[in-house]
């Protein structure tokens, strides 16, 4: 059997766009000869469709496009994704086959954890369907299914599915590949199974999908590995009639449905093979990606996402010659190209000549626009408006945020003259412990780095200058003590703990919902672990209010982490 | 039976303060001879309490003070909700008699709509309970449970309860608490049995529970009603011996339970009188409030609980001369007194003075403190700051924007200088059309009237005049064509449709969900439609960076509503 594994970027409520290029994909499948082609979970919608699934018209064009694109499944049988609506809604897999939506599957288990809220829109299924090809026959589950250890897998298996196809919408963060790759090898072995894994591609505001799409045979190996980060069809032959493997699962199931008195009922729907197959269809497996390579693309294609589905054409962002700033320009550059970025410095009186021309350097380093705005007359005309209100107070936090916000006021001035999206550069230890002005440096339509630790921010830059074999970022900014450069003299560590032992903490508050009282019996330092956690508690609001960003982490903030700003719990 | 409605003001995560409030009541109520008292689900973390439910330090320290309640439960028995770890997380009901949790009931229904996420954190509960006390026999239900027309309630009327007691967090909008009493009477009609409702009372973020506790008789009539929007403890007697509605109960039974095979199967739970009876126990029921009455009660609660919860003890806001600034500022006063309201005019080259002397006239009117900080030396420095960058471009939204965001920093750099609370000032209409600037007078930590129409805003301040018998809002504010005053001679209905026009499309469109085509088919006007659904969509960006603020509607922006911002549908 020849299957082929649409690996589709939609965008979601573009169900015009999703729906042509969902057929351009089948034209291509079918030019290859291929049996069976899997579009990603809800392809036909987007994934998150969120609250556009409450609207019964986008309901009904989904179905009403799905429809349409059945009608040209003739020679070719297209499983895609889409909500059904009957009486409830369900997260469904269409079967387009024969000019006509055959069947269709309902997801059974809807994850409500996390970034996911299915339970808010789709009601589970019960049912099972199998698809037979020739020797192959094929049970179609959709994303969270085939996590589960048991049904609807096992019972597939048990009611003879030799192949077991996921089509899914799986978010990504850094280890979620290999995680997969060892559930799904799992799942094939424990049901001597095929495994053919469809994930869908691109970025969606908070969310990147990853792709990675795979195929694994019985024995869990991995036969073939669409690339992560790309849209792409990946066509591939799985021969499922191997004898062992065959009695392998009869035994299994023999055994298995004895255990349970009998095998699960599965609706049958047989498919027609594609007449014409071509040369034999075995690509070589795609790399796997190490970790910041896996950080670095799903940076890449986040924001190139968000620009492009957005309608944005350029971005700006402010340029302070240190590290944050100078790593979201080069990674913007890499995603837009450098005639799409403005970079604009905005030195203060306690700017350094340094970190100044370090900014300079980026900007033609990059071989961006740069503006320089000097916001020094505008911080002084502040000082004398609130003179009097601000009589007899010290110089503090306040004074050092005007400047931001001087900074914040003259960007969104930039983007909204001149239709540039603004990106904000502040890291994930900032955002977590506050350490970044509302309105001010946290000002922009989109925070690209805001999933991405201090210390791996330190790590991607070198591996940025690493791979162009040239200092893209200067090794100075990368090595100079970061300031906010907010008044003489600053650095971040006089008001926050070293950043390799802060991120440790917040790696187990944030990530694990770890309590003070067990990282305290774990041998953090008391002193660190008191002024994270107190700090990022009392920070809740800043993020409520802070632009979305790319997620990279197992608990991202935004829809990832879901904490009252009203909180008297401190532990 | 005397029982004792606690309609308790909990701060999420707090649970120290609020075992001790709920001792405090129970202490209170045995005073009274009460039989038994009922708080509100999850009285003892708050609600919701999000996330915290995802750290197994806070579940256990609400199950250790749930405990220490428990303890103290002798000679009355206490309902007290509370999050209950057993292998999976319920929400649950413990039932506190004789020193000791006595028995648990675990509600059967998560709500995962709206601002709800229950199956995030909870899975259902399958069992029922009843408690006996002479002859009452009370089956005690959670929130969601009581909006279902057949079990929990039909169950435990089969199961002989002739009392459904349902302990609830149910959130404000208006028109609730009259939608309330509608549900819980027919329910107690239905099933033939007395119904008491214990209701949540106080602001969580953007929500507000109104308390609004309800005791109806067999015959669904209002026998108790506690006042909305303030913490109360209620003490009814009830007396559910009737020998008509016991017949009635018993014949409905007996036909039920032919129907369905037998009865349903309930725990049974045998509680102690109390021993002291008084004076007998039927108050006066609280009066209902008009529509304008509930909103304003809402906002007051809403406003204050944030403040106080927070820890804030003032607040500032700007104030135009505008009827939205002026409604916030007279609401602000009212929540929290005059001497905590501090109100800043930042007049322009474009406030006419009629606003200008409108605002000094509000602040006296209010009595409180009024700062004049005029933002023109700093608009002027903007506009040479840019100049080289904005050359050959005619001014438009963003010149206008900057004026909005010099004011932003102003109120922000008061804020952080002297600790106060900043107030956003924009209402619903301009949240929803984003006619608002991000960063400029969206800037705030609380944006008290998000959720009310600008045509609500009008009735509101017409009302806020009556209730006074004064001009509180001068009416030259009220009846003045609405301006944000950011360039010469601008009205609102330059750029959007009249507001009666508008809010009613958006009523359709943001709380319904209904879609252009069905509203162009209900015959709305075609420019109108157009306009304010494709503003909508496009400032859902916007929307993701304002503060909270109170939900009023059925549908407000915030968790309420869950629109993508990448989002390509149009309909």
């Amino acid at each position: 059997m020849r299957i082929g594994l649409a690996q589709l970027n939609s965008t979601v409520g573009d169900i015009d766009g999703n729906s042509s290029r969902i057929l351009e994909m089948i034209g291509a499948a079918r030019a290859q000869g291929t049996d069976i082609v899997l579009f990603p979970e809800l392809a036909i919608t987007g994934y998150p469709p969120e609250d556009l699934l409450l609207r019964p018209a986008f309901v009904r064009e989904a179905r009403r496009q799905l429809d349409a694109i059945a009608a040209q499944c003739t020679g070719i049988t297209a499983l895609v994704g889409f909500p059904e609506l009957d009486r409830d809604l369900f997260n469904a897999c269409a079967v387009c086959t024969g000019g006509t939506v055959g069947a269709v599957y309902r997801k059974r288990y809807l994850p409500n954890y996390g970034v996911f809220d299915e339970h808010r829109y789709f009601q589970s299924g019960r049912e099972l369907i199998t698809l037979r090809i020739g020797e192959a026959l094929i049970g179609p589950t959709v994303c969270e299914d085939i996590w589960q250890p048991g049904p609807p897998a096992t019972d597939l298996a048990l009611a003879g599915a030799n192949v077991i196809a996921n089509i899914s919408a799986s978010p990504f963060h850094v280890g979620k590949g290999a995680e997969r790759e060892h559930m799904l090898a799992t799942r094939a072995r424990d049901n001597a199974c095929w495994v053919v894994f469809v994930n869908a591609v691109g970025g969606q505001d908070e969310l990147v999908f990853d792709g990675h799409s795979l195929v694994l045979d019985e024995e869990g190996e991995i036969v073939a590995r669409a690339p992560s980060f790309e849209e792409t069809l990946l066509v591939v032959d799985i021969d499922s009639s191997g004898t062992v493997s065959q009695r392998l699962r009869e035994t299994r199931r023999r055994g298995l449905v004895r255990e349970r008195g009998g095998p699960p009922t599965a609706t049958l729907v047989e498919l027609a093979a594609a007449v014409e197959q071509q040369a034999p269809a075995h690509p070589e497996p795609a790399a796997l990606l190490d970790e910041l390579e896996e950080m670095r693309q799903a940076l890449l294609l986040g924001l190139s996402d968000y620009v492009r589905k957005n309608g944005f054409s350029e971005v700006v962002l402010g340029i302070s010659g240190g590290i944050d700033s100078a790593l979201t320009a080069a990674l913007a550059v890499e995603a837009l190209g450098a005639d799409r970025v403005v970079l604009v410095s905005m030195p203060s009186r306690y700017s350094s000549s340094e970190t100044q021309s370090d900014a300079q350097q980026i900007a033609e380093s990059l071989g961006t626009r740069f503006l320089e705005l000097p916001i020094e007359p505008a911080v002084s005309v502040f000082g004398e408006i609130l003179s009097e209100p601000f009589r007899d107070t010290e110089p503090g936090v306040a004074e050092e945020n005007i400047q931001a916000r001087v900074r914040g006021n003259l960007l969104m001035a930039l983007s909204n003259k001149f239709g540039w999206l603004l990106l904000a550069t502040g890291n994930k230890s900032e955002y977590s412990v506050g350490y970044a002005t509302l309105y001010g440096d946290m000002a922009g339509g989109f925070a690209l780095i805001k999933d991405v630790y201090k210390t791996d921010v330190f790590r991607l830059a070198r591996h940025l200058n690493e791979r162009a074999g040239r200092e893209v970022i200067p090794v100075s900014t990368i090595e100079r003590a970061p300031s906010a450069e907010l008044r003489d003299d600053q650095r971040d560590d006089d008001s926050l703990p070293p950043y390799e032992q802060l991120d440790a903490v917040l790696e187990e508050y944030v990530e694990l919902d770890r309590s003070r009282e067990e990282l305290l019996r774990d041998g953090f330092d008391e002193a660190v672990v008191e002024r994270a956690i107190t700090l990022t508690d009392r920070a809740e609001y800043k993020r409520r209010q802070a632009p979305p960003g790319v997620k990279l982490r197992p608990k991202a903030f935004g829809r990832d982490r879901r904490v009252p700003i009203t909180n008297a719990w401190r532990s």
